[in-house]
């Protein structure tokens, strides 16, 4: 309850500190309610982003590794990297240009990930995972077997240094630009799911599965 | 026309590499479709992963620096960057949950971000990261003064080092699994505008905006 993450010099917010929020439900709510990060790693100094499907279970990322190959190769099986995930959710329309902004929510997690090689930890990874994208189609899937377990990468980060960064709310101008004749306010964005498309080689018998026909990414952290 | 970008061993895509997308129409309409990114850069060995507006001006992105305090900091103007830009489309349900998936649009772009230095080239690039955004908005707006182009920061990034990745369409399961009786198919998702909201302190006779009232990141590559 009322938990607070400690910003270190790495993941202390520099720019429009008055955003910055380390409260553990907040940055909860917020990882809950994304479903794709972007993964940055190193190789040779050059940084790579690479956006994949990532769960949380409890203080801890697991992150779809289809994006790891080219980070794990070569390297050992731990690799420094920074997963953000980012919701926007609105652009915000001020007086001056320079006041226009964004609504959105974004978590930055800093840290060392790494692979996780137990089968047992692994499938249990993976589950949490698929649960956090799409909860409640696990049980209704064709289980991982043995060879695919072993195809499937999953990286598993700590939730520890850690911030995020939330802009809610009107645009703020100058005081002397509130007259200037423009219209002003916010323009709502979210991302909504459309009615679900059968696969032609669905058998229609079987009925769009509740989870599919009304998925929404709004739902309370857990 | 048809112009391709040439794959450098760091854009070559290496998982999935039927996934892979090197042809600049392409390209530029998943640039043109998105107005967010994510700037990756290295401290230290650090990678660190920041959300910010860009916009597309040619074979060039213009990238908003409200990330770049601490990307900047104790550097040269120059910084070796990744820049990432990701359209979700959807959720795949396959029969297995190996064969989950996503479908989307993602662009990778690597190279040398500048920071953008001569007055009338900053304008201009604001100019173009607006107009990327919300095209329209500019001419309505109260302009930058010399003070505020000064506090604003534009990072400049050639498009020449790229590559996308593009996964659409139905589940593609392993023969055998096509019996499996779960439902399958796709969960389309998009991003969708609200209706936009008024700025209390707007002057309600001020009718809302046509670029406001009609928002839509659908449009072709121009």
């Amino acid at each position: 309850m009322g938990q607070n993450y400690t910003p270190t010099a790495r993941t202390r917010v520099v720019r429009e500190a008055e955003r910055a929020v380390y409260d553990r439900d907040a940055v909860c709510r917020i990882l809950d309610e994304g479903f794709v990060c972007h993964v940055g790693f190193v190789i040779d100094g050059q940084p790579f982003v690479i956006p994949t499907g990532y769960g949380r279970a409890g203080d801890r990322l697991y992150i779809h590794g289809s994006a790891a190959s080219r980070m794990l190769r070569n390297l050992q099986r731990s690799v420094p990297v920074c997963v953000t995930v980012t919701l926007v959710d609105g652009l915000v329309l001020a007086r001056s240009i320079f006041n226009h902004s964004m609504n959105y929510r974004s978590v930055v997690v800093l840290g060392t990930a790494r692979a996780v090689e137990d089968p047992a930890e692994k499938l249990e990874a993976l589950r949490r995972l698929s649960e956090h994208i799409l909860p409640g189609r696990w049980a209704e899937s064709r289980p991982p077997n043995e060879q695919e377990l072993k195809a499937t990468v999953i990286l598993s980060l700590p939730i520890t240094e850690v911030s995020a960064k939330v802009r809610q709310g009107p645009p703020l101008d100058d005081a002397e630009d509130y007259a200037f004749p423009t219209w002003a306010g916010v323009i709502p964005l979210q991302t909504v799911a459309g009615e679900p498309i059968r696969d032609q080689r669905s058998d229609p018998a079987i009925p769009v599965p509740a989870y599919a026909r009304g998925y929404s990414r709004k739902r309370g952290a857990e």
